[in-house]
C-alpha cells in the first residue's frame, strides 16, 4: 500500500491556526503585491493568493507596473510600503523583466516584511541555519508536510532533485538543520537512479511531468513532489509518474493537492508573522 | 599507486601570480587584522598570515582588543578601516567572545574589504552561485587544488563530511556551481561508509585525526582532507589515515602540505583583489 500524502488535512489545520492568530490581532496586517507586466504565471499566482487571502481575512493590495518601468520606480514604491504600518508583507513577483535590477529590489525590501525571502539578509539567515524566520515557501511546505505526517528527518538519507536558489539550496539548508543527510542532484548528475534508489526521501522539482517512474525508487521510498508542468495531454502534473509508483513505493505527495496547495497559505501566514 | 596531491606546486604558482599582480600595483593595499584576546589558535593563525604576507610584500596591521571590549568598540574600528584607503582587506578572528555580537561585526565590514566572507551580503552571493567574489577560504582552496591537478568536477559524485557555515555549506555551493552532484554528511549521518564508498571525491573536515581508513573508500576515491586535529601522539593530522589508504585509493591531499598551506595565500590574494 502506497500512502498518498495529501495536503488537505494540513491545510485545514494551518488555516484554523492562522485564523485564530488573526482573531487575536488588534489590526490585521495587509499584503502588498508588486507585479510588473501581465505574465500569465504571475496572474494565476496572484489569483490564487487573492482567493486564499479572502478566506483568511487578509487584505491584498496589488501594485501593477508596466513592463518598461525602471528599478527606481519599484524601489520607491517598496520604500513607501516599508514605511506603511498597515502593510505586513511585500511580495514582488519574479521573474522580473531584464531592465529591472532584481538584486536592488531584493535589498530594498525591509527584512521584516520580506515574506518571500528575497533580501540577502534573510537568505543569509537561512544558510546560517536560522530557519525560523522568512524562508523560501516550497522548501518550508515540503518539510512541514512531512512533519505533519510524522516523519523523522534526523539521520534520513534525502535526495533533492533541483539546485536552484529558491528550491534546492534552501531546502538543503532546512534538511541539514534537521540533521538529515542531503544529496543534491541536478542536470549535471550522471546517474540519478543510483541516488534516488538509495534514498529514504526524495524531493523533486524538475518540472518534467510524470518523468520519475517506479524504476527510480524502492519500496521504502517517500517522494515529495514539488514539480508542476504540463504533461502530454496538457494537464498540470508533478514530476512523479503517480500511476507507475502507486503500490511500489512507501508514500508520495500528489500533484495537485500536495505542496502547491500549501505555499500560498505559508506566504499569507508570513504577513501576520511576529505581529501583535 | 596512490597519488598524493601536495599543495606545494600550486602554492608556488599562486605565489608567483600574486607577486606579479603586486608588482603591477601603484600602491599595495594592506591587511587589517582585528583580534580580541590572546586565543592560542588565533595567535598561531596570525603568525602564519604575517609570515606569508612578508613573503608576498603585503603590510599587516593588527588591532588587538582586550576580552572585555564591546561590540561598538570593534564596529568603530571597522568603520575607520572601511574608510581607510590604504586598507585592502579586514580580517576579524573568530570565534569572538560571547559579549561581542558577531552578526553586527559581520554587517559592519565593507563588503569590498570582507576578505574572510563574513558579511551576509557576501555569504548570500556565494549561496546564489556567485563564486567569483569573496568566498570562504578552505572550500575555495579545496576546489582550486583539484582543478590544479586537472580534475573535472562536472558530473562527479562528491561527498562533503561537514555541514558548517564556513566549510561544508559554502563548499557545497561551489561544487553545485561546477555541476557536481553533492552529498552533505555530518554527525547525524547514519551510514557514512555507504556514502563515501560510492563517491568519486570525498571532502572531509571532521576534525578527527586519522579517523577515515581504507574501509571508507574504493580504489577510485580521491580525498581532499580539510581536517586538522591532534592524533594520539599529539601531532596535527588530517581526518585521513594516510598510512591505511596509501596504495588503496586513487589520490588524497595530505596534512600537512595540503589545503592548510593554501588558505593564507588565498586570504592575502583577497587583499589585493579587484585593486589596481
Amino acid at each position: 500500500m502506497t500512502k498518498i500524502l495529501y495536503a488537505t488535512d494540513y491545510v485545514d489545520k494551518k488555516t484554523t491556526e492562522i485564523k485564530e492568530k488573526i482573531d487575536s490581532l488588534k489590526t490585521v496586517p495587509e499584503l502588498a503585491i508588486i507585479r510588473v507586466g501581465e505574465d500569465p504565471g504571475s496572474l494565476a499566482y496572484e489569483k490564487g493568493i487573492n482567493s486564499t487571502a479572502k478566506k483568511l481575512g487578509i487584505e491584498v493590495n496589488s501594485f501593477v507596473f508596466d513592463k518598461d518601468s525602471k528599478t527606481e520606480d519599484l524601489v520607491k514604491k517598496i520604500k513607501e510600503l516599508n514605511e506603511d504600518k498597515k502593510i505586513g508583507g511585500i511580495l514582488v513577483f519574479r521573474p522580473l523583466p531584464e531592465n529591472i535590477d532584481e538584486d536592488e529590489i531584493a535589498l530594498a525590501i525591509d527584512e521584516d516584511k520580506d515574506i518571500d525571502c528575497m533580501n540577502p539578509i534573510n537568505m543569509a539567515k537561512v544558510y546560517n541555519g536560522e530557519v525560523d524566520g522568512f524562508i523560501p515557501l516550497a522548501p518550508k511546505a515540503s518539510v512541514e508536510l512531512l512533519k505533519f505526517y510524522g516523519y523523522e528527518l534526523k539521520g534520513a538519507d534525502t535526495v533533492i532533485i533541483n539546485h536552484s536558489n529558491v528550491v534546492g539550496k534552501p531546502l538543503a539548508m532546512i534538511l541539514l538543520k534537521e540533521l538529515a543527510t542531503v544529496t543534491i542532484c541536478h542536470i549535471g548528475t550522471e546517474d540519478l537512479k543510483k541516488h534516488t534508489q538509495n534514498a529514504d526521501i526524495v524531493f523533486t522539482a524538475m518540472g518534467k511531468a510524470e518523468f520519475l517512474d517506479e524504476n527510480y525508487f524502492n519500496e521504502n521510498s517517500t517522494v515529495i513532489d514539488i514539480g508542476t508542468s504540463k504533461n502530454k495531454e496538457g494537464k498540470y502534473r508533478g514530476d512523479l509518474d503517480e500511476e507507475s509508483v502507486n503500490g511500489k513505493i512507501k508514500a508520495f505527495s500528489p500533484v495537485p493537492k500536495g505542496i502547491g496547495s500549501i505555499t500560498n497559505l505559508l506566504l499569507l501566514e508570513n504577513v501576520i508573522k511576529n505581529k501583535n
